[in-house]
Formats: C-alpha cells, sequence, structure tokens
C-alpha cells in the first residue's frame, strides 16, 4: 500500500471513531526511533485500542511478523487491545482479532473470506 | 517555538518515557481534520497520560486557550491525565498540570519561577 493510500485509510477510520465518540490519534510514526508504534490509537472511558489499519485491493492481506509483534506489545504495555483494521475494495472496515491471522514462515496473512467471517465491524469493536 | 525544535523536544521526552518502561506515541497532528490531539500519549497498565509538549528559550511560557481545553478535552474522553511537559532551556521536563496555568483573556501562562515550584519532574509524573 502506498503512503499516501495508507494516510489516507487512517484518517477515514481515524473520522469515523470520532463521529461515534472515541478520542483517536494517528501516530507519526517513529521515524528513525525504534519504538513500536500502532497507526491509531482510540479511547473511550476505560476501552482502550491499539489499531494497525490497512486498505488493500488483493484477496488477502499480508503483515510482517515484526509489525504484528509490535502491536501486540505495544497493546500489552500501554493498556490497550491490539486490533487488525482491513478494509478490502469496495468493502466495509474489518476488525480482526491478531490471534485470527494465520502465521507462515515469513509473515502472518488473513484472506478476504477469512476476515469476512471473523472480523468486526466499526459498530461490533465499539460497541 | 519551531517546528522543528517541538518534533525534537516531543521525541526526547518520548524516549525518556519509553525508558521508563511507558509505551508512548507522538501525534501525526490532525492535519486538516479539526480533531483534538495531544502530542505526545503514553500509556503503562492503568495509567494514561495525555501531554502537550513544549520547549522554551523565554522565562515563561504561553498557550492558545484553545490548545489547553482541547487537552483537557481529549483527555476526558480518550481516559488519559492532561498534562503540560514544559521544558525551559537548560533545565529539566518540568510537568504542569492545566490547572497550574495562569489564564489570562486570551491564553493561558506560567512562568518558569511557577513552573519549578508547582511542576512534577519525570520521575514523578511516572512514578
Amino acid at each position: 500500500m502506498s503512503k499516501i493510500k495508507g494516510t489516507k485509510a487512517e484518517r477515514e477510520l481515524l473520522k469515523m471513531l470520532w463521529h461515534n465518540g472515541w478520542a483517536t490519534i494517528r501516530s507519526a510514526g517513529s521515524g528513525s526511533m525504534k519504538f513500536p508504534s500502532p497507526d491509531l490509537l482510540a479511547g473511550k472511558g476505560e476501552r482502550k485500542l491499539a489499531i494497525e489499519c490497512k486498505a488493500t485491493a488483493d484477496t488477502s492481506k499480508y503483515f510482517e511478523k515484526e509489525d504484528i509483534f509490535e502491536l501486540k506489545e505495544f497493546g500489552r504495555m500501554f493498556g490497550a487491545e491490539p486490533w487488525v483494521a482491513l478494509r478490502f475494495d469496495r468493502e466495509a472496515w474489518l476488525f480482526i482479532n491478531p490471534m485470527d491471522l494465520d502465521e507462515t514462515e515469513k509473515s502472518f496473512s488473513i484472506t478476504k473470506e477469512k476476515a469476512r467471517m471473523k472480523g468486526l465491524s466499526v459498530e461490533e469493536v465499539i460497541r
């Protein structure tokens, strides 16, 4: 995913979360520093969500193992639920529990089919 | 404060927080979107800190009223303590409770003297 397309997807989801009463910030990324950093961090009352956020035109999505490990580690340290938010072209956002990704030797992945089956809608996640 | 100097100050504080076991992200800013967004958001277990972060060469620091209102509002919605982190030249970071800022007609402000008196060190805040 291009950086511009990535930013657009993050902003779209950020806006949806705000409109549902969740205070949300978009990460500047760690730049040259090697600290983990989810794309979005959302909070409302007691619940916090650390979100890795991707849009794709493909029928499955691959993730660097490192990115998923870092998402989970950030969530554990910060005190936030780790989520992967995925949007396949012309479909609604799906929130995937990182545990539902399939692990291969070099990456994590999920097919569109499995994402539809296991994923939660925005409304279900923030309920 | 220049944007570059601001970013440098934010990164410096982010690093200190990570080194003390606080998972911290730097906000990308809201860009064209009008959502409030603190400079840093740090969490460890139950505690979360929303931090507006400034370095200054002056002997007092002024804040736009809007920035302080937004910091408090973000903290209330997200579920985070609102803090103003200030570093006067050649001094250590001081964490100021927004309630300790002085309100004038057009802004909030604090003198170096009052910041030293009321402010907490990084170690005190994250204890």
